[in-house]
């Protein structure tokens, strides 16, 4: 059973997931390649090779769980977390865990092993955003989840095991510390002004202009001003709302139309970098009005050097201004 | 000029340091093996390719920026921040910054290309971290700073780029984040049980023993109960103190016994992996009795899976107890 345990100092909750481990007296780094096509689970024709779906958009009325489908969803076959059981939270001295509790499934965004986020239509990737969007709203229902994080690995160096084009859902039983930062730090500064903190960063970076990458109707492309990483990029929805699944039909749609817009030119300018991407969004429990659900982008190029690995201070060798005029410019 | 600036979510400061960069306009992953010892500015005889030391021991009492040295203190050819200037803190709308002004220093370890932490003599490793106190009791008398940063990269998989046994200094104008929530959580603590939460934390840990690597007369090695990576590693000083550069001489001897065997274990166990070594210490500007100094260590082994890189949510594939039951194992 994986558990969730709490660091005593941060409050910071890790998952510890004994199970993932293949074999458990190896601790050496694995350099795996990508899955290819030949023995891809993911592809059309093998669907028994994944659990049973839970949601799937088929277009013809197709039967579950056989081909016919233009994504799926199904639980991820080496779950970091467990479905079934209690949370039994329970103290060990001055330590607290409790049962790794949650679900983690897989979003297969396309059929075709061949297709990516940054080379599928617009219509498939605003299919990936309805899919994340109905898991949330039924996995919300589970009264032991309190977060769900949304993200995608792409590439060997992003940490994706499978090449086919996929997403992952995990649903948690805690709210996770890059959360709860932002949440504080969003609630301090509307406690001050009365106002969010992401509406006052759009507002005044649309103003500047410096650090755009792309705008259209609904949703904006910056390059943050204190960025982590090199070309790390952030996609706020102009409108103000603190969930991505409460976002409105138009929203999705120019968040797709962005996605693909960006990713292409990350694509041009970085030589089709691996990367990361996360939706930020409040917390279940929370009606957290002064937050701002937007999404992240992070390409992987460099290493991860020295102490920003596991110490959480980070120098960029990057500025934002010099990211967002080559990705402005990258001709797509 | 490199930078520093503060997201204004989060509070979260990083350095913009462009000037890093080799080549502005390659953006591409550095797969650059370590420097060899042909060409290694870190050797016996080729102080001339280092900036003048800043620190030397040397025990014949021969000139300073030639040979016959047993470790060498130099300033950093590619620092990320510069020593020269003043802060000039200012806003850009909503934005704060100030001038990546620091000191960025490399602390060579050894004349010798050959030897690592791990296989030096429990006297060599002593001498490095004298001449870690050394560096931060000079540093802090320059008001700018508030905090030293004191960390090691040892391979290339830690993001060293040099082999030639090293660690480095950054005397930073801010306190990094992970240092202010270790801070705050234990105020936290000691506000309400008037205790030191780490100081608690041996006394449990070395009470029930699953968790202990090895204990000697002034240091226990911990995996910690809650580890964000597979054999991440503290080693604390029994007794209470809230900075490295305070403690008396006999810890200094104990913490490079419990260096040495600690890393001669990790060798044995997991095939001498690539880790990063960071000293935790209380700021300068903050008396912090409630704070206990230490050394964190992470070997690193499994590739940073997916949102753990960037988002600050860790899934660990290893427990600290099974993570302590193998070093205790290995026999050196």
């Amino acid at each position: 059973m994986p558990e969730l345990r709490k660091d005593p100092i941060t409050g910071r909750w890790v998952i510890i997931s004994t199970d993932r481990q293949k074999r458990p007296n190896d601790f050496r780094i694995e350099r795996s390649a990508l899955l290819g096509p030949d023995y891809c689970p993911f592809c059309a024709g093998r669907e028994d090779l994944t659990p049973p779906e839970v949601l799937a958009f088929r277009q013809n009325g197709d039967s579950p769980n056989g081909p016919g489908w233009d994504l799926r969803v199904v639980p991820n076959k080496f779950p970091a977390l467990q479905v079934e059981g209690n949370l039994d939270r329970e103290g060990e001295g001055m330590f607290d865990r409790m049962n790794g509790i949650g679900a983690h499934e897989v979003v297969i965004e396309s059929p075709d092993h061949s297709k990516e986020l940054a080379t599928m239509s617009e219509m498939e990737i605003e299919r990936v955003l309805w899919a994340f969007r109905e898991r949330i709203l039924d996995l919300k229902k589970d009264t032991r989840f309190r977060y769900i994080l949304v993200f995608k690995n792409h590439g060997a160096a992003a940490g994706a095991s499978l090449e086919h084009s996929h997403s992952q859902l995990i649903a948690l039983p805690i709210v996770p510390d890059f959360v709860r930062e932002e949440i504080d730090g969003a609630r301090r500064h509307f406690e001050q002004k009365e106002r969010c903190v992401f509406c006052d960063i759009i507002r005044q970076e649309v103003a500047a202009g410096r650090r755009v990458i792309h705008e259209n109707a609904d949703v904006v492309a910056l390059a943050p001003y204190a960025p982590r990483f090199p070309f790390e990029t952030w996609l706020l929805p102009r409108s103000h709302g603190s969930r991505f699944e409460e976002a409105p039909r138009h929203v999705y749609e120019q968040l797709a139309r962005m996605l693909k817009t960006v990713l292409m030119r990350m694509n041009r300018a970085l030589e089709n970098p691996s990367y990361n991407l996360v939706i930020h969004s409040a917390p279940f429990s929370d009606r957290a009005e002064y937050y701002h659900w937007h999404v992240e982008l992070m390409p992987k190029l460099t290493r991860t050097a020295g102490f920003e690995w596991g110490t959480g201070f980070y120098i960029n060798p990057t500025s934002p201004e010099e990211a967002a005029q080559v990705l402005r410019a990258a001709r797509v």
